[in-house]
């Protein structure tokens, strides 16, 4: 168990996460601490305590976006990782702690910026609880806290097949042209999923498609064969310089689903059109540790996960 | 219900507050929302939760600090929020989330950060069930989130009354010397009294204890008399330059308790030397407005709020 990173962090330039993990001892009221998306608590009277904590930085997280945009991507990055675990949520609360430099502390910049965390809030039921308020000399840095409280299961990362088949929602790459800052969490999507599908495993995209495949595939021995053809590649990845399905595999934040069924079940979401929202099968997890992509003209290359780096 | 500042903000300049009463909305399982140390959820087997966040700042809350001593300030600010409201918990968990320059993120900075986390952690029974970690590009910036479950109820600071004696632990201003870096959170002392005594309403002193005093009386229209002579003033108080009274009065970041009982109550307090750690009752809570002050000379004197502003 470890803390959790939103992006991936290269143990080997840090080494923090591996030391960490020898000091966290939990209770067996956690039944899953950190690691994964979320921490889940069991409650005194079972009931399930989902918990997850973001912070965004101004030049890192967003750069030229209105208030309004940082308040409900504040948000939206917590929402997203509860819909990764499944969370059928009765209830949802937010804590807010935001840092703010003295020239933002004012009704032109903070009204707005409540506005867009408001928002969000209101759409998926969230109650804003509390929070904190701090002068910065430096970025604008928002930390935002939510825990949902559901009676359903967690989908953990850990739990994928081998013959498992891949899923995401949406389309992917090219999160920075807009998405990022606007993107849907997708929360009802989940729970419908987890209510009504076998779903082994499940994670939101936010450090890109490959590295978050892996984040599945870590504590497992398998591996995936993706299928370049299934990939969906949203409008955004073609507008940007590169190749358009680099973009899909590697860009941050699409804050779709990515998770694994039983290929009969996968079958059935897509015949059931379950969602609204567009799903694609995009490949199957194999025995063979590793991510492949198999091309268009049938040749099969190895893929090495990459994405946003924090240091 | 606002979103808490854990230091005070001048309305006038910000606006902030009043505006916020305006927008949350609250559901009956939200007991307390924001406004207090802590928001209180019923759950749905009617034990409570207890959240709190508290974000720490570079060069606003720490300067010359060893990581241990920030690692064991960022825990230490919330589980004072926690102490603040008497909760008897069974349980406490925190979700930490840190954003730290480059030239901080390696293990000789992360590694006696997190020491200090865990060894404030292990004291108070703290389970760390996740986190999250940035880059930024400015000051080293900490958020931790707690949460506590308890089956007692809140003491609220609205729940002072007239004729109630004020009491504080411990001994007051100075802090910047050292103690707002290695304070004691009075979780065990909180408990204490909220179990054997009939505590009216409670707050932690982080702004300074007129401000701080000042929370309490916001929501009635009580005021208080001091008595200078029973003001425990701290040794640190005195070596500071100035008035080392004033010090006591308005120096933030002791993180004592701050609370009133019926008078009764708080002379069985203090002769039943219920704590470990020194109490002192420092004044009554009063029909007339305002926060006055009785001399050593027997003088009365108006004292306005003053103490720590971020803005």
């Amino acid at each position: 168990m470890v803390l959790y990173y939103k992006r991936i962090v290269k143990e080997s330039e840090f080494g923090y996460i591996k030391w960490l993990q020898k000091h966290l001892r939990y209770g067996k009221d956690v039944l899953i601490g950190s690691g994964d998306d979320c921490a889940v608590i069991k409650l005194p009277d079972n009931n399930l305590l989902y918990a997850t904590t973001d912070t965004i930085v101004e030049d890192v997280d967003f750069k030229k976006a209105t208030p309004e945009q940082i308040g409900y991507k504040s948000i939206a990055i917590s929402l997203s990782d509860l819909a990764a675990m499944g969370g059928d949520f009765t209830k949802i609360y937010a804590l807010i702690s935001a840092s703010l430099p003295k020239n933002r502390a004012k009704p032109s910049f903070t009204h707005p910026l409540f506005k867009g965390m408001h928002s969000i809030c209101t759409r998926f039921g969230v109650q804003i609880i509390g929070g904190d308020l701090s002068s910065i000399k430096g970025p604008i840095t928002i930390t935002s806290t939510l825990f949902g409280i559901s009676k359903s299961k967690p989908v953990v990362r850990a739990g994928v097949r081998e013959g498992d088949a891949i899923l995401v929602t949406g389309s992917l790459g090219g999160s920075i042209l807009g998405k990022h800052l606007s993107f849907t969490p997708r929360l009802r999507e989940s729970a419908l999923l987890n209510r009504h599908y076998k779903i082994n495993s499940m994670i939101d995209i936010s450090d890109g498609l490959v590295v978050d495949l892996n984040h599945i595939l870590e504590s497992s021995k398998l591996g995936t064969v993706l299928d370049e053809l299934s990939i969906p590649i949203s409008k955004d990845a073609y507008k940007l310089k590169g190749n358009s399905l680099r973009h899909a595999l590697t860009d941050g934040e699409d804050f779709e689903l990515l998770f694994t069924a039983p290929l009969k079940e996968a079958v059935k979401i897509i015949r059931d059109r379950a969602l609204k929202t567009p799903v694609s099968i995009i490949g199957m997890i194999t025995k063979q540790k590793g991510i492949y992509l198999l091309s268009k003209q049938g040749e099969i290359s190895n893929i090495k996960p990459q994405g946003f780096t924090h240091f």
